[in-house]
């Protein structure tokens, strides 16, 4: 226990400064140093993971190591946003958007490219979506005008959408965006809903908030 | 809860079959659909975390992403073995061997490059090294052929060493390889030692195992 603890102290050494980081360099090898420091830039990798990933690529087949540095570099390079929703995109356009089978009468609007492919994991929509690319936050200076709101507008404005169904987080950031988003779009005629509150599907009552019990309540639904 | 369960099994969906797998791909893109793939093949990292880190490398800095795509390649195409003691190297004779510093007759036989690492970290070792590449093991076809044990007894030869430390892992193979390397050895005159059993520091006696406890009741030192 004490070994592994006074180790790990060790190991993040190389980023005090210049005189530990040669001793890394020793140990490690150059390349090897800096692939373990890429690695714990990403998001929870830490120290020994970082290591332990490094080593795996080190053993890994050329092949394989090869096959994630390009993956890597093509996701940089060829994901772009789609025209009409500005969800992500390799074309022009998104396959969501050019997929025939959608009804482009109806539009999500999310927050995030990731929302997108959450609510698609569901395999329940059949929609088209909008990405806002965040929520109006004015103390942090995120201002309508820094998300794509107007060009949502601008779709609606065309006049083939019947409703507009708003998925961004049920959150205070995401209320208030979805209730200024639905004050713009009123006006036009178009229908609009949210995703509904209540209790989380396989949770218990007892453990619920309050929040979501109230929610619940005021939702309720008639048994068929 | 339900709900994570179920998006989580969903997600696996693009592993079962081709049918699926189109339906990931709508979702992702081609190339964000190759990334996950391509991190989920690294030890310990499942589906949700790969999700996580494609999405960290698609938000993040170019320059960040490129660099890791780099240290990757540069790993596989910059290391290599270590001519004197077959440790990992970008050059032909390791900053271990080449270490002016280093005390060239004591030599540490270990199994694996990541062993040296282990002990450099101590910042206790002023010795050379020599990585066996593994242990004997007849049940899985590794034979004393497939290390490199020739070249210790090379090394050893030469007639400058005066001890072989052996740091083999604390097993069964790991013993076993240490004593078969120990029987050519010793006819040479040098002396052969091995690495100290007995408690681990910071532990418990009350969790010890018994063979730990056997260790270090025979190896009890003097208090000074």
């Amino acid at each position: 226990m004490g070994g592994s603890l006074k180790r790990s102290t060790r190991f993040r050494g190389h980023k005090l400064g210049d005189g530990l980081w040669v001793i890394m360099n020793d140990i490690y090898t150059a390349s090897l140093s800096r692939l373990i420091e890429e690695f714990e830039k990403l998001p929870g990798i830490g120290p020994k993971t970082a290591e332990r990933l490094a080593f795996h690529i080190l053993k890994a087949e050329p092949r394989e190591a090869m096959a994630l540095a390009d993956a890597i570099k093509d996701v940089k390079n060829k994901i772009k946003r789609c025209e009409i929703c500005t969800g992500l995109s390799e074309q022009a356009v998104c396959q969501i958007c050019s997929d025939p089978r959608r009804d482009k009468s109806l539009i999500c609007v999310v927050e995030q490219p990731k929302d997108v492919i959450s609510l698609e994991k569901t395999g329940a929509c059949k929609w088209v979506y909008h990405v806002l690319g965040g929520h109006i936050a004015p103390l942090e200076g995120i201002e309508p005008g820094d998300l794509t709101i107007d060009k949502l507008v601008e779709r609606v404005r065309e006049g083939s959408v019947k409703e507009v169904i708003m998925a961004t987080n049920p959150n205070m950031a995401g209320d208030g965006t979805a209730l200024y988003i639905s004050s713009l779009l009123r006006a036009m005629g178009v229908k609009i809903t949210r995703l509904a509150r209540g209790l989380p599907t396989g949770s218990t009552i007892e453990y619920a908030s309050g929040k979501m019990l109230t929610d619940a309540i005021i939702g309720r639904q008639e048994l068929e």
